[in-house]
């Protein structure tokens, strides 16, 4: 059995749903904590998060960019449909989540009016406009929080994740059960999984010491 | 024989490797120009391009986002390596080159000191490190121009648009045989290959009617 190393930033990012994704198929990680300006060699396109795989035969195998790691490891571990269409649309949907996301993110870059505005566009149109499609895709599958049958895929772990993220980031509750009573029960079938109850604690542990290192840097 | 749709804005933008892949394998597809502010229902989350594939038995198969749609194309018609180490790598890089054209088309929704600060910043630090890892990947794969073999996958195409979109709307060589000898020679791998000399003779001419615009748009 292959095991993983995944190295990213001390903190919840952009190496979370890989994560939820390996522990889901009972697969060992490690973390490798990697600090800001001191990105190792061996990163692809030298930046985090990265992945090494080290196989059963000793070989070792490195992976770069977010998304890219999570496929690989959805389609490796069965989390991405079970033809070539299932697999289109669930990434179709981690897509979309992802641009939603990086909309959000992308508002950290700047600063100003320029951030305002951008932040103000996030609420009001990208966030409503996430939400009305992805309520209509849920109900379609029988408002049962998963986008396909009843199974956790990529998709759901990659939108959960980044819901969690911007709730906390924001401080607000840009996504909520009276809001997206649809998302939010996908949410809940993500962080109330007892598979992950171990995983959370830890990393709400890191969200709340990501947290104090966000305000000292703020009120610089 | 599946037949496609690809729905987009009347101008070369979030389609384009979708389509030289579509040509590359000998696929028929229609274009169907879309209006700003005008998209159909059918379109998942309320946004261009979306495909629609129409399949011998009648059946329909409609997806969207430009990568995920990129993706399935590709994996369907043998674009995207011959195994999951080989697509994930293949992957990666599209995803980088990508998450770079994404940088400079998100400078257009910005003003002021806010684009400078942007502009400046994916002139200066997102461009020279896209072409010092792309180069490194190119040259060790021989500077054939290909990133893996010499066959042309999702990669080439991806990025090589990416290229010329940029290249064209900036109004600026941002990337030349000078600057990235190895990414030039992918970039004319794929620009002049004679499947696609059509293609480019139109596009372009949708290029230059989008120039026009573009610039009635700025002096407003």
């Amino acid at each position: 059995m292959s095991t993983f190393e995944l190295a990213y930033l001390e903190m919840p990012g952009r190496a979370e749903a890989a994560k939820l994704l390996l522990i889901s198929a009972g697969i060992p990680y490690d973390n490798t904590d990697i600090k800001w300006g001191q990105i190792p060699e061996i990163a692809p396109f030298g930046q985090v998060p990265y992945m090494v795989e080290e196989k059963e035969d000793g070989t070792r195998f490195v992976l770069g960019e977010s998304h890219a790691i999570e496929r690989y490891l959805a389609r490796k571990y069965g989390y991405l449909g079970k033809n070539l269409e299932e697999t289109a649309y669930l990434e179709s949907i981690c897509d979309n989540g992802g641009a939603m996301a990086d909309k959000f993110f992308g508002t950290f870059m700047l600063e100003g009016e320029a951030k305002e505005k951008s932040t103000e566009n996030f609420l009001q149109v990208v966030v409503p406009k996430y939400i009305k499609y992805h309520e209509e895709i849920l109900t379609k599958n029988g408002t049962n929080g998963y986008y396909l049958r009843d199974e956790f895929t990529l998709a759901e772990f990659l939108n959960a994740q980044m819901i969690r993220l911007i709730n906390f980031n924001s401080g607000k509750e840009v996504f909520s059960e009276s809001k997206c009573p649809a998302i939010w029960k996908l949410f809940q079938n993500v962080m109330g999984h007892p598979h992950f109850a171990n995983y959370f604690k830890e990393s709400d542990a890191k969200l709340e010491e990501h947290r104090s290192i966000l305000i000292n840097a703020r009120s610089k």
